[in-house]
């Protein structure tokens, strides 16, 4: 694992006006608009989805991904359970496209996420769960590729070209497109009303500064990142980035599972990045930050305020909204530290965009 | 985080008269005794229990556990899609608990696991899923526990005490209990012939010498444990367990996952424990491992061989009962490492027996 250069201490000036060249940075930039384009150019078939969707009821939506899409179905997970009160469920690949197990899925929705739409997996997946009854909604960048054909249902994330490992603005799409899809599910007001004011938001997020965190953690080696309900899938996609462009050993937790074991690392030098949104969970996010800053850990906290914890700054929406605010201003602060530590968040090592797992 | 003393050279055979001593060593050696007696004691309502589901048929398993409980859950969810072809799903507990979201589970199976049946997330989840008409089955070590006051069919796990921080006698009775929970649905004969010759086969697994992971990870940092479909829980446990026991910042992945992302930290100086199995995940399982061994990373493999990687001896049994297998021999070199890392595994920093999360 590559050493952070601790000797490194770039301006935060120039380490801004570096990171601004990246790809990374300029693609993250983009998401407010992309998320205006999609919600309109998705209107229509989202209405005509959810009215479908509540004539099915069904039983289940199992929820198919990889890297950062399945940090998105995280979050969709939550959205269904929560929001539409229908049970979530997480398919293993392996289980159809490996050990070629196929269950009865009649009744079930079955959503994959994917950038590029062309993961052998994935499409094995989608093609066992069709074959199986299942109703398949696609959210894809790619509306060409395979797993669009193979939809019921196509959902264009609108992202454009995304030409960097690291996925930014489409992550941001796949966000939105969940709250889309759940919103016309429930045809809940309140949330297309957030919708609606998601890009402007976005907007603000991009602008807040999350430089406080760079210089926190642009010497450590290792990382948690945590969150909690709706915000436990831009945990979970935080911790990938910093492992792929930051060379952090960065790991995601929900905030209900650190003390089961996670807290036997936790001290004096072991930074602990935690999002907190403004909805049920916040309460246990700001108490356990006050627990783990009480054990020496290096806490920073996004979306509340907490006893010994370095507060990052972050704008009050909709709490389901506001994971995607989260990531829009961690994605503006990712390029920055990994140049701070020495790296280039354009060429992470080891990586290709489109990954084949079989 | 506590950084390992790269100069303690302890003798092998010292560290294993050493870690002997530790409650961790006793409590783990009593697994294949508990096996034994838990595959007997619960033989009739296993049996009483098949036939309910078979005539109940359910539309999905929801399983609902914290800590190492829920890593057996991740096994018991590959064990319900792939041999009884059912939907497989892991309640959130902030689902219930916190968001005080009800989804409707007739004819949904809960599958609740917990050592102590205390832990009151847990407990608000279960009372959440029974009024929404769910069949619950509890998997606890504790019969005078709420959980098991909770649930329409208790499956004991015969553990006996376990005193110690981190779970292991308890872990493997918990993969064995739903390893005959499975048994029993499917009338699997294979499978039933396997779980009676689980307790001789732990035995044996005891007995196998991983001290050459000792001396390869002694002065490591950080590590990634990697399974894939059967193997996948116990690659979560182990990752646990070496963070509790040996302060090292290990993680778990599925094979599938580790090219989307987690690749980007792989190098000379970062251990890879990997987990295989004798089943249709192995091959990928192998090629990863040759893969990451190229790449640098210092590969340990149990259950296979693969160019570049070190060898875990492991014996050959029924795909499903490997990794308990695997487990046990892992349990017996971890307090090993503890010690060689200068720690005690019998006092983990920052952690409780039964945590309480809300």
């Amino acid at each position: 694992m590559m050493h952070p250069a601790d000797q490194l201490l770039i301006k935060p000036a120039t380490l801004a006006r570096r990171a601004e060249t990246t790809r990374m940075f300029r693609e993250a930039a983009e998401a407010p608009h992309v998320v205006a384009v999609q919600f309109a150019a998705n209107r229509e078939r989202m209405r005509q989805l959810g009215s479908r969707l509540r004539k099915l009821q069904p039983r289940a939506v199992v929820t198919c991904a990889r890297g950062s899409s399945d940090h998105a179905a995280t979050f969709a997970r939550y959205l269904v359970e929560v929001c539409a009160g229908v049970l979530a469920s997480s398919a293993a690949p392996s289980v159809s496209s490996v050990y070629a197990t196929r269950p009865q899925l009649s009744g079930v929705v079955f959503l994959a996420i994917s950038q590029s739409g062309r993961s052998p997996d994935l499409l094995v997946s989608v093609e066992t769960a069709k074959a199986a009854n299942a109703t398949i909604v696609a959210l894809v960048n790619d509306e060409a590729s395979p797993l669009a054909g193979l939809a019921d249902f196509v959902l264009p994330l609108c992202a454009g070209t995304e030409a960097g490992v690291a996925a930014t603005k489409s992550y941001i799409a796949s966000l939105a497109a969940i709250v889309h899809f759940v919103q016309c599910w429930t045809e809940d007001d309140e949330l297309l009303d957030a919708l609606e004011r998601a890009p402007q938001n976005l907007t603000l997020a991009w602008n807040l500064d999350w430089s406080g965190a760079v210089s926190r953690v642009q010497s450590a080696r290792d990382l948690y990142v945590i969150g909690r309900g709706f915000g436990l899938g831009a945990a979970q996609e935080a911790a990938l980035k910093l492992k792929e462009t930051c060379a952090l050993h960065a790991e995601a937790f929900s905030a209900a599972e650190v003390r089961h074991g996670p807290m036997a690392l936790v001290c004096a030098d072991f930074p602990v990045l935690m999002f907190a949104q403004s909805d049920e969970t916040r309460a246990g996010v700001v108490e356990l930050a006050e627990q783990l800053a009480r054990c020496g850990a290096g806490v920073m906290l996004a979306g509340a305020r907490a006893a010994g914890a370095l507060e990052l700054p972050a704008l009050k929406a909709h709490p389901i909204v506001e994971p995607l605010l989260l990531m829009q201003s961690f994605y503006r602060m990712a390029p920055m530290l990994s140049i701070a530590r020495g790296l280039d968040p354009d060429h992470p090592p080891n990586l290709r965009k489109v990954t084949e797992t079989l």
